[in-house]
């Protein structure tokens, strides 16, 4: 668990994309974001005070996340004399770059030498059990998409929102490193080993009141043949009541798979039902999140009436037009 | 990759069962067997000539393969005279317990200096790729389960054997440790991380002619909460052309999950097709593979029929009875 909130490093970011981990903590966990702090030449704003470390420390903040990725994912050399004086004025330092903030010897020294802790998401940092099927109290909903890279993230962290805003209880529950960061807290699922996945996924979603839901990030696709174990383990680990279906209507093919063709929303629901009920006979598709970012605003709402009047369940997309749908269907569950 | 051939080390065995990988090993590739090592008052006894390191160095053995398991699956102490000496002389070490032979310093040491490898089998020794999804060239036949631990690896190892004794090009390719130690060769599947597992599948069944067949070894089961995830990924990385669904028809619930009972043949057969298809639309479940040990001969075969009329496809026990009707089936595609 990474100790909030956090001051943003935005580094040397060459674009406001570049620092998209900061973005998603400024919008989704907005309470966490302390402020920002940028180097010379920095293009990224948050729209965050601007904070020396004195400055961010006296305002509480714990943790320094690395809200930017340089292209190749490594730590850049240029950032080191921040990251060192961070650590030496108390903050932890928090990751999600494909480099690991372990592997950088200096700052293993200092991090030891200050009693701080170095978080590289990338890495479980939890010996987790194997599942045990055991049915658990509280209530879970699952993201599944027709494929990788579709809104499950956005999807799951709307509809959390959207509860939480009508006092519902709701945690998103993260299954990758932008959700563990802007969280703090998950299981960055595609670097567990086999035999553990579906118990991680346990793991991350206890016991809980009855009126609790687990808002659970997806991950892959049961029809993407390069990560569909990964997540069958979220099916069965879940143990969802309910299924979201994301989808993105103009995508060609399977993301990075050219010769695969995208899944019919009728086979996501049909195969992610029929297996989730293996775990959760309950188990049922409450409604789709469709991903319009390519299409006008006509488009996005001729494709959806036509996904509800074809599968006769709500569908929206949640970023553009709100979850306020899919939680009505929760609601009534 | 292991070198063969081997000589099979009983060590202080209690019982026969102690040594079951030695067993597998005897049993499906006996011309790997050289010779077995017995130390004092071992109780276990494959039939093989006993040697001494000297002896079976003589008689071509390349590694000295760990086949017996202590409670709690460590490397006895008293084993470890033998252990070294081995490696003092020229052989590499193979061992599939919990315990491994790189933690014992030891063992490390002399291995270094007399530049022999030791083999931990529970542990992946090849950097996966992600999977790809090309169609590769050959056929495959993967062995799927309604349940952990119902005679798949068995199934497998049967197929193959079969095939071979017809003149058929066949593989069986080692998903689990003690396929590994049987064949030198396969993945730890349920060692490896999540993102690479369909990839490692991809990787030990390469393109082949196009009248060979890779047999591989299941794991797992698609109805088993725990370990789905696994299992998934051998469906869509194995790309199998055929699948042979097995099943135990004496157990009460799902292996290690006392609220789970075991899915239908008819459920299996279905959800496995479906998702195979993914990969390879041509996939097919072939027949079944009903474990019978638990059951009289006139059971096992009254059973037996009754899957055959139930589901108009050809069913054994392979181990019992042959898989001589199930190659029957796989020479037809």
């Amino acid at each position: 668990m990474i100790q909030t909130p956090y001051l943003l490093f935005l580094g040397d970011a060459p674009d406001q994309l570049a620092a998209k981990v900061a973005q998603g903590i400024k919008d989704w966990r907005p309470e966490f974001a302390v402020g920002q702090f940028r180097m010379d030449g920095c293009k990224a704003d948050m729209g965050l005070t601007d904070m020396t470390l004195e400055e961010a420390k006296a305002a509480g903040a714990k943790t320094l996340v690395i809200g930017v990725a340089n292209r190749g994912g490594i730590i850049s050399p240029a950032w080191k004399k921040v990251l060192v004086q961070a650590l030496e004025e108390g903050f932890d330092l928090a990751s999600g770059l494909h480099n690991l903030l372990r592997d950088e010897a200096d700052l293993v020294a200092v991090a030891e030498a200050t009693g701080r802790a170095l978080h590289d998401v990338r890495v479980p940092e939890v010996d987790y059990p194997i599942a045990n099927g055991v049915k658990r109290t509280g209530k879970r909903l699952l993201a599944v998409g027709t494929d990788c890279s579709v809104g499950k993230m956005y999807t799951a962290l709307c509809i959390e929102k959207e509860m939480r805003e009508r006092g519902m209880k709701a945690d998103f529950r993260a299954t990758g490193q932008t959700g563990i960061l802007i969280t703090g807290n998950g299981v960055p699922l595609d670097a567990v080993v086999a035999d553990f996945m579906a118990g991680s996924v346990e793991y991350i979603t206890p016991d809980a009141d009855e009126d609790h839901w687990d808002i659970i990030e997806g991950q892959g696709s049961l029809f993407h043949v390069s990560y569909s174990g990964v997540t069958m383990a979220l099916v069965h680990g879940g143990q969802p009541d309910a299924l979201v279906v994301c989808h993105e209507p103009t995508r060609e093919h399977m993301r990075g798979l050219p010769g695969y063709k995208l899944p019919s929303l009728e086979a996501v629901r049909d195969m992610a039902t029929s297996l989730a009920q293996v775990a959760n006979p309950d188990a049922k598709v409450i409604g789709y999140a469709i991903n319009t970012q390519h299409m006008t605003e006509d488009e996005a709402k001729a494709y959806l009436a036509k996904v509800e009047a074809d599968l006769g369940l709500p569908a929206t997309d949640p970023f553009r037009f709100g979850a306020g749908k899919l939680v009505d269907a929760l609601a009534a569950i």
